[in-house]
């Protein structure tokens, strides 16, 4: 049993592996309540992220973790996978807005983990063990979502570097200075020139960090902090109005992924996905992956989070020729693996699905695989849902168990 | 073997019920690593809040979810019962600010639970499930704390109403309209005078609210602005001041568990402790305590973090009555039935222990409750770590089984 809904998954999630049941959700698409005044509304899995919003923006809220792909994914596809956004620098992640879960478990139980009320220290923490597990454990077939205010002042914009580590720096300074932000992407120059083809923008070809900035007072101020900031590390053009006037910026931003899809016809991505690592490190792995783009000569076009150590990175390599995909494969795990060694994690917030099996051990160590490995047995001990997904297969003295039985 | 360090918990928890070993924590209190570019620090569980805060302030860090007792009280005890504090209305529970763990399981196996990114999607979210577990699925040995920049501008002071009713609704009014406050506490007028007598304070005999404005910019336009909400419910007096000037208010505060206490040698409070709801009910739940106490004749004092739907309440009694007891104690059961009954919870901050087992279903309901048993299992077959907390006692043919096996 695989649950689905609207397929946007960077990790195979939605693939049933093993043939069985697609349980498409997609049909589950009700807002239920909202509740203004507990700033609380409860969803269906299948509601798009964007019809949140729309549904909560008369009430003067938003639901702030939305992750990029919010127009199309779904709040159940964000609650299996613990996605988070480009606000989550400042707002946190989908698991932090998440209050309680109504969850079906494999044997067709029902139960409801978490608590309506904002903080709870009663009993283990079910809420959070079903979010992020990807569909595992049990299908989600409620949310209560908490909302906040919309902020009364926004600022949104740009600041142009001439190198990637002037840009990298600024934005690990900014963070480490406490700067309130409540976006900071950068986007490298190979990113740039991919929008601009794609998009039909206008970007300079450089290392570009987009901002915005939420505040109920004193916006101008915050963001007067934040080109000071960056003018210590030398920023070229920093250029900030307000949102409305932003909007291709936010566009070329948000359709990034296609961009590096479009760029050339030939050249195919190696596993597009993300790392995260403390923020200390981020000019450290921003560095390695592009020390071996140059080694290989391959493209490694790097976006993301920069404000939580959130690096996407996408090896791009001709298909038809067998050896550069092998380079790709080895860059796109070297990339992997310096982030754990960094104290990072192999995927920050796209889950770990099929694609990221094989680094579970490298990250938490055997240990800590096996009790989760326990702990999928206490949920559903026969295997029902979505099987092969997370837990790396078993090697046994026959070879690798088939993925039903990770 | 039960944890044990400060021994501040109101739920019992570092009571050996079992007998068995009582493992004194209290020695591994050192401050491993500051390492200020992460905003991250790593200490063992032994050390005591404040020693967080004064190992981060040279830094210009800080560790925001401290709970009023911190300092007493140690990390690992706050870990342990998914502890908040104060400013958890503005930055969050412990449990968020918690990225790495290392712990030891019942049968000596160390690993490490989370990530030293500030987000990631990878594996089961065994990090949350530790916290709040109160010592009964592992011990914790070694925690990496987030920390964040300390505030430019802070202001601090009260604001007291004419009846509990209008103090309650303000507080519900402001946290709807997004004020973005720090701290915004509320005590009764029972509390007020209690407060006065043990700490010599000067507070009015009246429903007061503690605030704390923490910003970078634009603080006075915020307290401006709670100035507005609070004076559409009638506030009498509105005084905020800069953080030194109210010392003596927090000082009373901070203090107003031991004022109850000592209010009259005679009586004594039936299980101090605390419910949360959903903010829209947080008049709803203080009413209900309100109306309890007249139709007792009982003293019920009332405070809590207020901003969170968090409610401290404390039924005294005098302990030779055993009818007063009795009633005491059905005034005390009638406020968490309540507050379940809201779509709160019967521990806010607190715990389960030993003194909230028996609300865990009514709380979550038979079928989590058996999940939760489930993964005990899974962590702690031979129920070796903190018998006899947080799960109820299994009702068999025989009668309850011991704790030891719940």
């Amino acid at each position: 049993m695989t649950p689905f809904a609207a397929g946007t998954s960077l990790e195979g999630h939605a693939v049933p592996v093993s043939g069985g049941i697609s349980l498409d959700m997609t049909r589950m698409d009700a807002i239920l309540e909202l509740r203004p005044d507990d700033l609380q509304m409860d969803v269906e899995p299948g509601v798009v992220g964007t019809a949140i919003d729309e549904a909560a923006a008369p009430h003067g809220l938003f639901f702030p973790p939305l992750p990029s792909s919010g127009a199309i994914s779904t709040i159940g596809g964000m609650i299996a996978t613990a996605a988070s956004g480009m606000k989550t620098v400042k707002y946190g992640e989908v698991a932090d807005w998440i209050l309680e879960l109504e969850v079906v478990l494999a044997d067709g139980t029902v139960l409801t983990v978490g608590s309506r009320a904002v903080k709870t220290s009663s009993g283990y923490n079910l809420k959070d063990l079903v979010v992020g597990s990807e569909g595992t454990l049990a299908v989600v077939t409620r949310a209560t979502l908490r909302l906040t205010g919309l902020p009364a002042q926004v600022r949104g914009g740009r600041a142009v570097f001439a190198t990637l580590e002037d840009a990298t720096a600024a934005v690990a300074d900014a963070v480490r200075s406490g700067l309130d932000v409540a976006t900071i992407e950068l986007i490298d120059e190979w990113c740039a020139a991919m929008a601009n083809a794609y998009s039909g923008t206008d970007l300079p070809d450089r290392p570009t960090v987009f901002l915005e900035f939420h505040a109920d007072h004193g916006v101008d101020e915050e963001v007067a902090f934040c080109r000071e900031v960056f003018e210590a590390h030398g920023v070229e053009r920093f250029e900030i109005g307000d949102r409305d006037a932003m909007a291709d910026l936010w566009r070329a931003r948000r359709d990034l992924t296609y961009a590096i899809l479009a760029h050339d016809p030939q050249l195919t991505p190696i596993h597009p996905g993300d790392v995260t690592v403390p923020i200390g490190s981020l000019g450290t792995i921003i560095d390695y992956a592009g020390s071996l783009a140059d080694e290989t000569g391959l493209l490694v076009p790097c976006f993301g989070h920069a404000g939580d150590g959130n690096l996407h990175y996408t090896v791009l390599v001709d298909r038809d020729d067998p050896e550069a995909v092998e380079r790709g494969e080895r860059v796109y795990r070297q990339i992997v693996e310096r982030a754990i060694e960094l104290g990072g994690t192999a995927t920050g917030e796209h889950g770990i699905g099929l694609g990221k099996r094989e680094y579970l051990v490298a990250e938490h160590g055997t240990a800590a695989v096996e009790l989760m490995r326990t702990i999928k047995q206490a949920f559903d001990p026969r295997g029902t849902l979505n099987p092969g997904k997370i837990l790396p297969e078993v090697e046994t003295e026959h070879g690798a168990a088939p993925p039903s039985a990770a």
